[in-house]
């Protein structure tokens, strides 16, 4: 098909659309270094329910005084939520997380509306 | 190389490695309809200069108090930002945009530390 010959480098079937989600939370400011020092290990099960529940590209920032802002991509954050919901290592990790918020963080994220976007 | 069977999946040449940037800046509240609305609209030739400077997947997230949060992927931020400096499009623009941080909001990006991170 010579009419695609300039498209050689693109992919023949385009990908699904996808969410770019963001939210920020906060982060007790004193539990803080706990919090950063307990996301060096994250339970290899709770990596692997996220991966299997759709969320992709998954990062967690955190500022000095406890802003912590999360990033991710997925297909369809409300089913990526709900398949979380669904896991026992999320009700685990997340009565383990409460205690550095004051509340239970999956439950409290709300994403900020994305205002612009450059591939 | 029957020890990279497994691998067959996976890209022969590594990609280089990336860089993921979070920062946040504070919009005036009262300026952050105005805001979003610019960004809906942002110049070509200032889409064009953030690509060729290296801005990947690049997002602004805006809250609606005025919390700003930009997400970004690049393989050398130090090397991106100098980059968009020595554009005229950039002067033009973050001179635009400064009314509505009240400082100029493209020197004042400082990166938040990432904690956690899943593929």
């Amino acid at each position: 098909m010579p009419g695609r010959a300039v498209d050689a480098a693109r992919p023949a079937q385009p990908s699904p659309p996808v969410q770019r989600i963001c939210f920020q939370l906060q982060v007790l400011p004193e539990r803080a270094d706990e919090y950063r020092a307990r996301h060096r290990d994250v339970w290899p099960e709770m990596r692997d329910a996220l991966r299997h529940a759709g969320w992709r590209n998954y990062s967690l920032f955190l500022s000095p005084d406890g802003l912590l802002i999360g990033y991710l991509e997925t297909e369809d954050f409300e089913a990526a939520q709900a398949a979380m919901q669904r896991t026992a290592v999320n009700e685990r990790w997340q009565t383990e997380m409460e205690p550095f918020f004051g509340t239970r963080p999956d439950t409290a994220l709300e994403p900020i509306e994305e205002i612009f976007h450059l591939d």
